[in-house]
């Protein structure tokens, strides 16, 4: 079963079992998920309201493109699950000959680059979440503004946990350009993601 | 339905809905969820460890506690809502003569202090969090210390986020000594929150 078709609860409970997954990768996609849902919500809150008349275009622009990352997020909890399941199965391949053992490890080499990019990804568009989440609150609904700090925040946390996620697998990885192509392109986003986001939440002053 | 027991699917997409519940104290309910659910995981991935049989005991109790506080923010996601839907319902009492008024005047204010003090106990409990994801992150499994993390970054952000949701709240309540006693309470959190959080995530260098 997918694990965004099991209830709220089921997915909690399933989170704090034993079983390593889902872990702070799945959860990291379900905080982007929660941030786009709620830059939607302001933006659907907007839409419509004759004093927001000027900005409706824009709202419903950002309606749109968080609607549809927010399908993307819910899709990554699972396929964050799937690759680190990958990685067991490719540690319980064979090693009996040398064959089997070349095998096994450019299984789990592969494996474990899966288990990079899709944090990687999560990590990415969480990041893109950051100029949407500016909009609806400088320009959306100011009685949803308060929404709009919350996904900005959860958007942080996703960034930040989907790229521990990253780090975590490129220690195993041997490909050393791959390593440092993801190190760069992380680097670039970690260093503005904080001061994005207090930035937006200085602009949420209750 | 209750909303904890709808997909995750399900309820990311009621959040991006032009209804306003489930909304940011929802969500703030959510993040202390999969924070409390994410230390609970670290601590069962350290009992029964060889390794860290010297803080096995230790590791019961917090597993034993963030199972407990996981089901009372699952709780608090529908709390929050319902606190919400309540006001709104004393909104549409009638207003037709002097006493309609006063009694529609004191049922806003009776509703929306209850709709600030479900988000104020969600951002206390998540609070308390803080404590429980210190101790898996510095003695727990370290192969699980990004889970960790990101359980801090879920709290954090379930502080934040229920806060605001109290402060929108509180601007419309005219019991002053009720305002201030939040106020103060909420300050006192706030001012070492994002300290606290802080001091973790740097614990977990990857």
């Amino acid at each position: 079963m997918e694990l965004k078709a099991l209830s709220v609860e089921g997915f909690i409970n399933e989170t704090g079992s034993s079983s390593p997954a889902p872990g702070g990768g799945s959860i990291a996609a379900l905080n982007g998920a929660a941030g786009a849902a709620l830059i939607e919500m302001v933006a659907s809150l907007t839409i419509g309201k004759e004093k927001y008349a000027a900005v409706e275009a824009e709202m419903k622009e950002i309606q749109s493109k968080a609607h549809e990352m927010k399908a993307q997020f819910l899709a990554y909890i699972d396929e964050d699950s799937a690759a680190f399941n990958k990685i067991m199965a490719a540690f319980k391949l064979p090693k009996d000959t040398e064959e089997d053992k070349k095998a096994r490890s450019a299984a789990i080499q592969e494996a474990t680059k899966g288990a990079a990019l899709v944090p990687f990804k999560i990590g990415e568009l969480a990041n893109a979440l950051l100029p949407l989440a500016a909009t609806v609150i400088e320009k959306g609904n100011q009685n949803a503004i308060t929404d709009g700090a919350v996904a900005t925040m959860n958007a942080r946390t996703s960034v930040h946990g989907a790229f521990l996620n990253v780090k975590i697998n490129l220690g195993s990885i041997k490909d050393e350009a791959f390593v440092a192509d993801l190190n760069a392109k992380m680097e670039a986003i970690e260093n503005s993601v904080d001061e994005k986001e207090q930035a937006l939440l200085n602009k949420v002053n209750l």
